[in-house]
């Protein structure tokens, strides 16, 4: 399909919608963000590519890095992942104590930090040097070698992250978390820091949207039926307490990230990125879900 | 697509699947049912149709009414329904108070009971004879005549039916009930009691899967973006606190009731029923998961 | 011990103390009273009288009354009756069903809501006529026939008690409530609305300072252990959320009502009893609480 | 009082009392003491001493001591205290953090282990050299130098204190510690870890029976309101979720500790030390519970 028409109605669109609400401002590397910042990108499986905006432009992608551990996690774990995380929606805000001391020290999904925590762990005994053999699993998912952590944030979030040494510590305390928690948490970290641009972000993401093959690579990265179980749990999962609302207005699977990003996959057709700064009360981006909303009821484009 | 070869495979597939768990018991009607009943049955958009063992043999499909209600009350209300009942998965099991008091009254989905009364109360405010009303509305979707409540069902239930009391109540206090406790408690118990084959079931429902208009009559009953709407509340919140699982596994929107029933659309392609009594912990059909697994994955049926 | 010359600085704190928060506004009858009501009276276990401002006008007493239907059923049941209540503090505000669901209809004491109707539903069972008899029972504990139900109060409870319902239906459905719900209902909203003057108050509850005999009657109306284990319960769970509160300033065991009413103890010395509408945010008497921690620190009269 | 008679009572009452429960098992130090110790031992304050059995040797107090860490720090900030922890019973298992999530980082008491943790803070911020401070300070409220910290405890307690780290790193998250964690953690740990014997206990306790000042030694440990203040919180918190049975059966304030040991307090009369090591399902002593409610019941010694 060509979106031409409809990118250039979508730029129109999206200076009309106001971006309300507030940039996140626990660490200094997001707070300083320009708020008005707006980038979008689509990528179709046959590598036809439309941008809008600041579309190429780097951001801290934050939490969407969670379904790339999750891809990788789950390649090496197979389904042994499942004892250790759950796959249902947490229905509680993204990092609640209360579910997790309520399951016993299982988190409910992989996207709550809980679950990502634990995700970490796996990574942190399969992998010798956690981080340099992530982020290259990452440049080889889209053949970028521009990707990369920010070590700036990374450290930030380290000085901000009693809440998440409450989870793991709990985690632990339950048996659930197998290493040592600073080597955890300091991967944890690190993975949150991730910067791409919006072209870049769909790029990576179009494995997703193609059975798990990337096809501009041409390289498997998850199994078929693991693609559609991760998108499965995006869908379910993938925007803390407003999981359903994204579903019921945009229709896609997706991840959000506090730095504003939020990927969406259309299966069989394309990865869209969008990047607009300032979030609503839930965490999630609001122009980014707007936009999102306002292109998936223009192109009748849906899972449902 | 022919599924001619699957069904039978599906055939001798579902005799090795063993039937888990227990029939439910909080009423005789539905206790007293064979537990090892078994059927499935799938309609086509262009009204093919594949059935296997006790397909059409009439059940109590119970939560499943709960989607008949949220389709006619939405059409009625627009997007004003929406404030009264959310689109968030609860994450916790299906009857609790304990989310609904810390929502101030307001139940999360449509599907929790909570929810579904408030569906209920909008649907005694608008109607004029609720009940009659709203099995015509069931029989013409699919025009057919022969569906009905089961009045000794809903006597049962109301006899039993103190935690749904409670619900309302609490809800009633918080100002979401408009109508009388009783004369809403009523309506719920008798659409709990509809009955209806698994070939019924899934010809009812084949409008989630063709945007609204029903195939088999021609007649629209939801605009296709409502349509699409209630894939994705079915999708997120159809399952209880089981969502998640039936989404990774089966990877179709679809409802659960306690009778043993199970719905589930492929938007686009088709609507399939089962019927097993006995239900996992959850409340779900165990075996009927069990088969819808195994006909997605072999069918490569999935909307991801 | 002669209180004279206290209650004369009393008389004078009283007017500094001002009376902050908001008189209860759910039922009229209680939302007209004079905000600025104030009254005060101990009675000492050789009946010396000491009274102050409203101490002889009439007021709903409300859950103060919880503590005479309990006196009533511990007589009848002895230690049975813990199988259906708890005796520890709730942690929850008063009417708050989330405990309550968690530990499957067994209220954690019988001061809060949960736990009075399940009092209610005893003396429903035990009692023939059970508002004739209980009232009986309460005039006969002071020997004062003044007493009575306003039935006003009660009949206006009655149409904003959505949530008193809510409570007694989740618990029959746990089978911890017998009698029909509306029968039970009806008994506790007229329990809560009978009236007293401050000097009623004290002297009707006089026993609990005297080891379970009322010295004004010289009628046993508890046993001595009663006597002290009905004290403790006061101690552990008669404000509320607030019990702590209560028990760290006055030091005393008590019970309050949203009339704006409280009483308190001194084993072996008095009972003391104060009035005053307008409640503080967890529903207890503002004013009255300050008073009580004056002159306890005053009198150094605590039970610690 | 003479309470020779019942002392010899008591011992016969001793030996019929089975210990039932379970030794605390998460560190060696307190697994592998002997299940089927038992002391007691009485002091009054004007220095009469009973003991029964074991009551020379010497066993780890554990909470106990945040009895006392709360007097030292109660005279350090006077009422500021109270800005950073309650005085509410918490209605819930001891080191749970679900409330203390909803309370936004303020712990609901002193004697939970979040509280306790707090009060650790503030001792680390107004002392020195915190350990060797507060226990000079401890040794000195009862003129005993042998009272002294068990190492080995201590650093056992550090490696399996993972739910305390999340207690304490969720409340830094708040803002409610305000020193370094594992400063604090050391701290903690190594007060948990303090031992003494019945007699040293219920002599080091005494200053609570009389007002603030220790009879022994004739010194001022607390004001006469604060040793009150004290003594209410115990009695409202001092045994997690079993605070209201204890107040019920027992009668007073009193504080209970994992390695099997109980402090009971009667005002203007006496302290009293029981220990045995096998807990209820609560983490109370068994045995200790029951031989101090025949105790009390026998010498008919209750605050109510």
């Amino acid at each position: 399909m060509d979106y031409n028409q409809l990118f250039t109605e979508m730029g129109i669109e999206s200076q009309k919608i106001e971006a309300k609400g507030a940039v996140a401002s626990y660490i200094p590397e997001l707070h300083r963000v320009d708020p008005w910042k707006f980038g979008l990108h689509l990528t179709t499986i046959d590598n036809k590519n439309y941008g809008l905006g600041d579309c190429n432009e780097k951001f801290s992608i934050q939490s969407i890095a969670k379904v790339l551990i999750l891809a990788l996690a789950f390649e090496l774990e197979d389904d042994k992942l499942w004892s250790r995380v759950g796959v249902e929606p947490s229905g509680t805000p993204f990092n609640s104590l209360v579910q997790l001391e309520y399951e016993k020290g299982i988190p409910r999904n992989p996207f709550i930090n809980a679950g990502a925590l634990v995700i970490c762990d796996i990574l942190v005994t399969r992998l010798k040097d956690p981080k340099q053999e992530f982020i290259d699993y990452v440049r080889n998912i889209s053949g970028n070698r521009s990707i990369d952590y920010c070590q700036e944030t990374a450290e930030s979030e380290k000085s901000a992250g009693y809440k998440n040494t409450a989870l793991i510590s709990l985690m632990k305390s339950y048996g659930n978390i197998v290493n040592d928690i600073d080597v955890v948490l300091d991967f944890y970290f690190y993975l949150c820091s991730i910067e791409m641009t919006c072209k870049e972000l769909s790029q990576e993401f179009l494995f997703l949207a193609a059975n798990g093959i990337n096809p501009l690579t041409n390289s498997r990265i998850v199994s078929p039926i693991k693609s559609k179980r991760i998108n499965s749990i995006m869908q379910l999962c993938g925007f803390y307490d407003e999981a359903g609302e994204f579903s019921f207005r945009v229709g896609l699977p997706g991840k959000s990230g506090v730095g504003g990003g939020i990927i969406a996959i259309h299966p069989g057709k394309y990865s869209i990125a969008v990047w607009s700064p300032k979030l609503n009360k839930r965490g999630n981006s609001y122009k980014g879900m707007k936009i999102l909303e306002f292109f998936t009821t223009r192109a009748e484009s849906s899972i449902f």
